[in-house]
């Protein structure tokens, strides 16, 4: 196994784990929040554009540690550093 | 065990964990989402029209992160950076 | 053992542990919310329409986590790309 | 240890892992729902017909990914596409 | 090892892990359900045929995975196919 | 170590995994059901007969599921097909 | 090290997880119960006889699955059925 | 390293085990017997014989299943069959 | 590596396990009844003599798991018979 | 496999993890005090910008722990001094 | 590595984990006993004796786990018998 | 693989986790006292000054361990002391 | 490796772990006293004399077992009688 | 690898976990705590000084906890006596 293999086997478990597990976390976090603005609502429901708004800003805010997994799951499948520098070495050998 | 076995073996690994275990998340969040939503009318049935528009937007926040998995699941099984790398070293050989 | 062999052992741990596993969350949150919406029939009979349609939405959104990990469990068993490269280039041989 | 006898043996674990922990989801989410219906029926018994005729519905669907995890389990074992392939090759050799 | 040998281990310990894993849930929820019941009962006495005639139905629901686990339990150890296979083979050898 | 003496190794353990981890969910089941059925009977003493007949269906319910681990664990020590098979070999032998 | 050896230690190691794991599930359950009997006790007194023999009925359905995993830690200590073919086997060589 | 001290490392980490692990229920369960026992005095001191009796009876079952682990991890110690075996083996050698 | 050590080092590990995992239980038990006991003492001044009494009763039961533990711990560490066995036999050597 | 290859491996191991499980925290976190604020707006609703300001501080402090394992996560994956050091060994080499 | 040194390594590795793991217990009922005295004070500060007395009292139990464990550490670390023994066999020697 | 490829490797493994289960903590209890301060501003609006001064100054706390683990993940990075002794040595070589 | 070595890297280990384990049950031990301190603060403001005094006691109580942890990593790391002996015997040597 | 390098790679690991993972402790009573003064200081303005003074009393005892494990970690890094021995014996070397 030569190191162009051993960089995509771990390349694309990594890629797999991390959205995989990172997605975990914020759809947890997106229920709660929708599940309290739900009960929010329910409860005043005059409140209804400030609480939508709240939750709009709340849930972008969430969404962003996905999006960072998400980010970090394509570099290391399609800009790689370490893959490109191993190719270029490959390439130039 | 050459290259292309190694990258076979584990991108078959990597797409089922990463849809097996990235759907429990979204699945869970969706539940206590509808959970939420259904006390809501059950308790405010007036602000129905409120409290369902809310829960869709937010489903669909939350199927993002489902999907986010589904797609990296996907580019693994059919359109891997790193395999199509060694098949056209294996047919350019 | 030989790549087929290898990729026969790894897709069938996968196809059973993708559905196994995937389908402990959609379990899950469809109990939650199939709860939620006979309590709140409960205490809200005369909303039943709304709560139903509602539930039914919330249980097909729920369901789709489950369908991914089904579909990926499939293809992984009968229209595995890798299996079909390894069995062209068995053919071939 | 042969092609066939590491496929039988990994047929086998598969088989029962998958039908052995994809119960368990289904089997709480049922006792969570039915529970549930329980609670509902004691404090509105007058909505019996609706709480009974959501409950089926719910119970139906929750069923439905066990189902999943014991068709992949009988397919894993009956079925298995792997396993005739090497039967067939075995047979052909 | 031989062959036999391997599927005779697998199996048994297969045949145990399933049903000693997959009776969790299914006992987990039965109490569940038996215990909504039982307080039903007490809040709600005049409703006992109703409470009664759905306790039932719930518990053979949540039976039938129990159920699941126990068929594939008695397939490995008593109609396994792959045993079977090779049972056929050793006697044909 | 030949087949014989795998096969009691496995044997062994899996007959005290299989009780062992099997007992687990019906025991808590059976807790949380009498503990129901307690609280009910001090609450609503007067349907101590319906309360006290419907635990015991519950219990019978769920000790099935302590059975079936219970009955598989002597199968694998007292009528273990595999190890007949091989006493039966090795006495041909 | 030999087949006799071998189970012995598996024996010994069997015996004690199985009976060290098996306590706990019945453990708590019978702790739940005794707790949720004294609370019953302590809201109503004058149905003492009734609890107090329903706690036992149940404390005894409970410890049945503590008894069954005595049991089996017993079996394999003292009247292995392996144990006792490779003692002949050895006798007999 | 020979039978005799493959038995006897077993022996004492199955003793350690055994009672270390099987405290941690019957432990759980005293101390939730006992808190309860507690808030049921505080609660109806009138009742303080019924209590303290169904307390004890409570306390002595659970107990049980702690002395069942302490048996079984004196056996294991000081009257192991198997060690006794290997033991006389040794003697008569 | 010779027996000695063998036991020896297992024997360390064993001690400490032993006391570490299974002070855990009981301590966590006696914080829940002096817990327990302190509210039922706030509630109930009055009868702090039963109280009290109830209380010394129960920590001594929960304590006892704790000394089985102790007492295993330090029999492995001092009075080890397979240490002493095999003391004596390298002294008769 | 030489160094530039291990440091690679490992690199986009630990970039995948740090934020796959780092994000976990931080989005549990940003979801409850989302929840939390948005349930403080539906029973306060004058205070609404008091509250939102004060989520806003807070979503702020809670992202900067998500920030740190995005920042970690990059300077593994392109400024990595271990990797630099060792580029430059290999170029003057 | 000889007897002396094993036995140096898992004294210091045992000495760490029993007192690191069994102060786990111990400080978590302490801490949950002294929250339920400051709770009951507030509540019956009349009582203020009484509580102080029985926490203390409540507090010397638990801690007694503690010290258990504690002294293992340290009979382990600076009185272990089996190093003892080994040294005065090195010193013999 | 030689002392600085070691070095590197553990380096970087160790300050992504440092960093990535450190700031779970930190991230949980700032979303916990945030909760709770947006809770206390819908109670108790007046308190508004009290609630954030002490908000914030339990904020920096807080935020003092995650600090801590991203010290010493920069150190471990950045100045290592390690690594420059090993570096210093090979230069020296 | 030599003894010395070998000493050298548990000592370090078990210096981390027993502290960095041992500090989290305390923590929270401490920070639930510290919370109901609070609460019952807020409660009851008249007893804060009482109050502050138990929890200062309870304090030190539960910061003991955090000083164990602490003395016996100080122990481990500056005065390990095992290393002593070790460097005596190579200072010898 | 020489003994200075297994040092090296421990002491980096080991100073990683023990702030890693000391820090979850502290950070989530710290939380606690100052969760637990905001309810107070919403439910009792008019304490906020002696509020204020026991969290700050509260804060620094859990803060201790957090500082030996940061402690541990930086003598570790800087002035690891195992080190320092093993230099000075390379550089009399």
């Amino acid at each position: 196994m030569d190191s162009l293999t051993y960089i995509s086997v771990v390349s694309i478990i990594t890629a797999g784990i991390t959205i995989g597990f990172g997605a975990l976390g914020p759809a947890f976090a997106e229920g709660r929040a929708v599940a309290s603005a739900l009960t929010a609502l329910a409860q005043q429901p005059d409140a209804s554009a400030t609480i939508t708004r709240t939750l709009f800003v709340g849930l972008a805010m969430i969404e962003s540690t996905a999006i960072y997994c998400f980010v970090v799951s394509m570099i290391v499948l399609f800009v790689n550093p370490f893959w490109n520098y191993f190719i270029a070495l490959a390439a130039g050998h």
